[in-house]
């Protein structure tokens, strides 16, 4: 029997101007909608995790520049031209909020350039029409996620052996995209091909979203995960268990370095000690050509207490020094190769990627 | 000003026939004393992580058999010969019980093995003469540890540079034995000599030692220390900020390969792709010459509970498969050298282990 391949988890939804999200911060224990009404709420769900996953990110960011477009009122005694003018510098504030909320993932940066470009392109339309072009442009921006998530996990799931097991890190999965996920959908893909599956997720301290999101959602879909903490994973790998690794990627420079959950740089060494594949699934919109290395990738530092405290408990003395870096930075020569929408590509990354953008 | 070599931090204190025991899972929020007044407490509090680290293990195993041997009681009408039968049988009853607590560490075997050696030589003696031989021997055994990690400190001191980022895993420190630790023994010695000293202490997962006890007493000690996730080391250590890696060991087979806590193996790879020396210390108590290399070492799989729950806060969804191996093995090949009360063993470890010995 094949299992189908499904998928359970939504993301988000967007309904009658209001975007829905997945509060990501209260799973596994308890799935919460949170309705966001204005472009800062939204910015808020971005920068405090109810919304991660640079896809999904994307998306959301997208869809709060269209909520943030319906958000500007004009001034009752402003002329047809006063008002469009205004309309236009409202919108460049609501491109700098949502700009800000996370540095890393350049997705958040590619959905609000490619948002501007529409509102850029009707400069001369009235405020309405840009207002309804912005939402059917986030409307575009999911459902191209969606697609190229399908097209990422056909062309991956061809790289799984019949039998296998895979290890993951952090989330990069249907709640880290529109649906499906990245690394997730090679995954799923693989599965519906007929392959004997076996997933091992990383928990991925601090934010946990391995042991909270990875194994929820494949719990949800039935495909068997097994959930290790991070320190196992070089143990797991002696042991035989794992065949390949999988994970996604926040942003990836024009020579193939890629940035992503911390943690993954650590896991690409063991999987090259161990003589596993590594591989980073991830759409072209993640892929940031004006970067020539990852060392200009700017790292996200967050909070002490995400480290100190799990759940609101505190695991550490007070007071102790920490650091809390979000992603780092996997140097291209570990990476077997970049599972992308428009197909695998593999070393040379500085010559084989520019080949995805002709 | 060169700091002294304080230590502030008592594991356990003999007194009166009672072990007091910190109660490590309690720390850093509470520090909290467990008396243990017979051999059952005693079994217990191994068992349930009140008291580990291997050679803290050992030490208490060895008071276990102190306050066992105190609970004999002499039938009435037992004649001298059959009750001291009855007792060394009561005894071997003893030496089982504390035996089955912790499988990997192997200073729990060594230190019962001495207590047995000690009754053994007093087949003929009377009750009274073996218990408080017994009592003696554990007493012995708990100060030479303290001696044991005073000379580990001093060797491994020299192997630090003037100004060092040391990395540590776990909890090897005072909490792990009678007092000063192993690895952190090292640390505290190079910075009486006045060394400028910045410890990395990994959190790991799951039990948080390095979180919860590494950081502590290192703060207890005024030693600037950082606190870091486990899957952060790899990042840490490609930022310049590592010198070298100090763990400690739970059990070193007879060519070198190290059980350690899970994530130590890990570890070892990553020092060595960043071209870092990776010290083992551990007192010779730890090496067993019995078994040839590390495959031979029983890895303790721990309760799922574990991983799933952390301070009793559920973060992993319900049902989700988990492994949680205590330990793991890091070859010899990647270790620089083994720290031992009778200096710095380097490789080839199988012609050099049994140096120490001899």
């Amino acid at each position: 029997m094949t299992p189908e391949t499904t998928n359970r988890v939504k993301t988000m939804e967007w309904k009658d101007g209001i975007l829905y999200l997945v509060d990501q911060r209260k799973l596994p224990l308890q799935v919460e909608i949170v309705a966001c009404h204005s472009y800062h709420e939204v910015a808020e769900a971005i920068v405090k995790m109810v919304v991660r996953g640079a896809p999904a990110i994307g998306a959301a960011a997208a869809y709060g520049v269209a909520i943030g477009a319906r958000e500007f009122s004009r001034p009752g005694d402003a002329s047809p031209e006063e008002a469009r003018t205004g309309f236009f510098v409202h919108l460049e504030g609501v491109f700098t909020t949502l700009s800000k909320t996370r540095p890393t993932a350049v997705n958040l940066f590619w959905a609000i350039e490619r948002m501007r470009r529409v509102a850029s392109k009707r400069q001369d339309a009235g405020i309405t029409a840009v207002q309804e072009a912005l939402e059917r442009e986030a409307q575009a921006i999911a459902r191209e996620d969606v697609e190229t998530n399908q097209r990422i996990g056909r062309f991956g799931a061809e790289l799984v052996p019949p039998k296998a097991g895979i290890l993951t890190h952090c989330n990069a999965g249907a709640l880290a995209t529109v649906e499906y996920g990245t690394a997730l959908a090679v995954i799923r893909f693989a599965r519906q091909d007929g392959k004997e599956i076996r997933v091992y997720a990383d928990e991925t301290r601090p934010f946990l979203q391995g042991a909270r999101l990875t194994a929820w959602e494949l719990l949800q879909d039935r495909i068997p995960v097994t959930l290790i903490t991070d320190n196992m994973a070089a143990h797991v790998m002696s042991r035989g268990l794992v065949d390949l690794v999988v994970v996604g990627a926040d942003r990836i420079a024009a020579n193939g370095d890629v940035a992503n959950k911390i943690g993954t740089y650590g896991l690409a060494i063991l999987a090259r000690e161990h003589h596993l594949p590594f591989y980073v699934a991830a759409p072209c919109s993640t892929i940031d050509m004006t970067i020539s290395t990852g060392r200009e990738i700017p790292i996200e530092e967050r909070s002490p207490d995400e480290v100190t405290h799990i759940f609101g408990q505190q695991v550490a003395p007070t007071g102790v020094a920490v650091l809390n870096p979000a992603f780092d930075v996997t140097p291209n020569n570990y990476i077997t190769g970049i599972i992308t929408e428009k197909g695998v590509v593999r070393p040379p990354y500085a010559e084989n990627l520019p080949e995805l953008f002709k």
